[in-house]
């Protein structure tokens, strides 16, 4: 974040006291919706665009989704994965080569029918995701076994055409990556498949302190055109399930559409298995619904654009200027550790500056007031723990590594806190009329039969819906809820974003 | 670069090799735009998309646009800029609130008339620019001259209807940055409006080894919508121009379009002064058309994809064992350093690999052979210099160092080389004879008075364009040499890109 972008933001936070001493927002139990709206308008995440179903992502919202895109790139280059760049547009010829995707995906398309003055012979689709595209240029790279696999992931905006707008929910334009491989065999693409659906477990728990559930998604929930989808399922504070990863076994369905072929070693001409899978800004919207609180957002340390901010605390200006001196030697000890730091000085009060920096969820609050300074000492107040019992008095001496060690507790404790939530508000069940109670305030572990009938008979009926059959759940055999026939898995029901 | 990308591509290579025993590239004497196009192919930058005016950027090509936004990034933060992200699409009626910038864009648009399978009241132009959808933004966020400056950079792509495609420098769909910011006072916009020129000027020499020449677009070239127009323009290796970044005087135009006001100390509503500022991956096409040479790429060091590659030589599997030993250890050595390396363990000969990394542009060559492994040495090869010349013998000691120095050392080359040719190519001309025989071969710097019918007259009648006015010129007192009218400064002409 730029310097000159804190002094506008200092200046604008003046004129914004004036209308209000505090900020306020609704509380989390009385309107969890209303809340996340009122979250992102304070904390300056995020405002509306002038164009129906766009938003637009202010520079705070916007350094934290490129903290989170930084950890989600590492992973993706660490499991062999370039990135590249393709085509925004979309020949709509392109997207009708896979009858399941064409249907999928035609209701929400934005079409470019005019270029240059001219009418368009062929329109062009604004992407809602690549596969097309990208598996048109796969059948031209790939020529031998030797050529596999491809593996490449490419960050961009697409577009689906929404009737609804929720900020980082649900967006006519999303920013989001989409990974793209080509494999020999069907063994090797759902290894693929696995191991990013693991990158994302992975990203979520370490980096964004949300505890997620592995599953397959159930034949009604699959990608339009994909053979098997998997997910990961988070639940908010609200305790509504939010899909914040998808990753797709496509089978040969877009090879054989595109002709993505490989002479094999046998020397005879195969089609290739390909993958596909994304993660969007509504990961950033699963940090706002899992940590927030009613003081605003609590941020995980590794992805906070302010990790650590310093308030000095003083009545006049003799006391100022010491407690500065001790401010910004300490801003400097703690900024040479690498650490992404603030020094609040604005004319502003304590108290204010305290509303504020929670509000934006910043995690460690150092405070420095006179007594400090003659005691060589420092107040540490985390944002995971309310109030005193969050505060902790700390000598100077040793004050960043202490400040570092509290960065990862404080992570610890975001991820221990929203996971100990969740497992609280999941719950077995055996009988539909269990799940209906389950579902209106929690997730319903329950046997059911992979049916799409019997998927749209409970959403119809609960509003909750498939969220997937976890990977890793118990042995057993059960009976479905609904169709009564035996079943050997069960599915997480819940309602949704 | 994911090691999986390389695996790959050394697969991919074999077959190539099976084609030709070695990649040829048209001489770039021959036909510079052939050689352009052969090196994009060969070094695998690069492919054309099904998709008119629009090319894929494959993993080669998109690792070294990313170091090169990386280093504009860190340089648009240092100057106290932050980034947010605004919408793809603009709505049409936001292109015409102001008159110049609707005539210079409209017939280059792309037009989404359709969304969600219902034809739309308003259609959306997908941005050629985003000016106006910033501007409307901005007239809701400044209320008082405490908002101001408004300092924000974008990076994403843009869309301009082009009849023809040229990779990097001239596609439909480009990738870029822009800048927005506001400002109070005219002053402080034109500081702004040459201090992100400069930040151009540098990131061109310090980070693309490209020298530039700063200066003021002539009233025929400016920006549609702007005051002023500041350009960089850098010399290609075929002599001609290509401007490589822009930075707008917007003046009160926007913002008297948008209505972005403020209220001044003095409690009057002003109009802010605002500006734009851009740079696309026409960059990379300058770092290819001003280093490049007939064996391929010759990339600055800083933002090459790999800046050190190591060949281990050997004969039979026992000198095989011991080389790649010492080659490994090496790799390791220099990847701990933080350097970008690779080693080829591909199953080629050594001059196969040679040529294949020279196409490539890596700067620094690493060589290790039985006998280097006997006498603790290695050969160096510096991609700038050719030949033997460029080649060294070290020992293994201080390897790392070494080629640290080199690194340096190639890149202070590069610069040197290019900025000698320019200068060579640049000439003084007082007559309008002199300038249309100096275009033909050069740039003329040619006294012109400013003025739209002068420019057009000389495009016309020599093809060369009015590069800009060079901010950086000695004083005097000429004659238009197309007028004849008295005038204080010169003008650079070239045909251009």
């Amino acid at each position: 974040m730029g310097d000159r972008y804190w002094q506008q933001y200092a200046h604008q936070s003046q004129i914004d006291k004036q209308k209000s001493k505090m900020a306020k927002i609704t509380p989390r139990s009385k309107d969890f919706s209303e809340w996340y709206l009122d979250v992102i308008r304070e904390a300056d995440m995020a405002d509306y665009a002038p164009v129906r179903g766009c938003i637009v992502v202010k520079p705070y919202g916007w350094s934290l989704y490129e903290n989170m895109r930084d950890f989600l790139d590492r992973r993706f280059k660490e499991t062999g994965h370039s990135n590249a760049a393709f085509p925004l547009f979309i020949p709509m010829s392109f997207l009708q080569k896979e009858a399941q995707h064409v249907k999928g995906f035609s209701p929400e398309l934005a079409v470019v029918t005019i270029g240059g003055g001219e009418t368009l012979e062929e329109p062009l689709a604004v992407r809602p995701t690549s596969e097309t595209i990208i598996g048109s240029m796969y059948a031209q790279w790939v020529k031998s076994y030797r050529d596999l696999p491809v593996l490449i992931n490419t960050w961009n905006s697409v577009v689906r055409w929404e009737k609804r707008t929720k900020p980082f929910l649900r967006t006519m334009e999303f920013y989001w990556q989409e990974g793209h491989t080509a494999h020999a065999t069907h063994d090797e693409a759902m290894e693929e498949v696995l191991r990013m659906l693991g990158v994302y477990a992975d990203h979520a728990s370490e980096e964004c302190a949300i505890p997620v559930i592995q599953g397959r998604k159930s034949i009604s929930e699959r990608f339009a055109g994909a053979d098997n989808t998997f997910s990961i399922e988070a639940m908010m504070g609200d305790k509504k399930a939010l899909q914040a990863g998808t990753s797709h076994d496509l089978g040969q369905n877009f090879a054989r559409a595109f002709e993505i072929k490989y002479l094999d070693r046998d020397n005879t001409e195969k089609l290739c298995w390909t993958t596909s899978w994304g993660m969007s800004w509504r990961m950033l919207g699963a940090v706002i619904m899992t940590h927030g609180d009613d003081q605003g957002l609590r941020l995980p340390p590794k992805i906070a654009p302010v990790q650590v901010v310093i308030v000095p605390i003083y009545k006049n200006d003799t006391e100022k200027s010491s407690v500065f001196e001790t401010a910004e030697r300490i801003y400097k000890e703690i900024k040479a550790a690498g650490l992404r730091v603030k020094l609040d000085d604005r004319e502003e009060t304590p108290g204010f500056k305290f509303n504020d920096w929670e509000m934006r969820g910043v995690p460690v609050r150092v405070e420095i007031g006179p007594k400090d300074v003659a005691n060589r000492a420092a107040a540490l107040a985390r944002r995971d723990i309310p109030g005193k019992a969050g505060k902790s008095f700390v000598p100077q001496d040793g004050l960043v590594q202490r400040v570092q060690v509290l960065l990862v507790e404080v992570h610890n404790s975001l991820l221990q806190q929203a996971t100990a939530f969740r497992d609280a508000n999941i719950h077995e069940v055996n009988t539909y009329e269990e799940l209906k109670e389950v579902v209106e305030d929690g997730f319903a572990l329950a046997p059911v039969a992979d049916d799409p009938e019997v998927d749209a008979k409970i959403k119809e009926e609960t509003r909750a819906t498939n969220r997937n059959f976890p990977t890793q759940q118990a042995a057993g055999e059960w009976k479905c809820i609904i169709t009564g026939k035996p079943v050997r898995e069960r599915a997480l029901f819940g309602k949704a974003y």
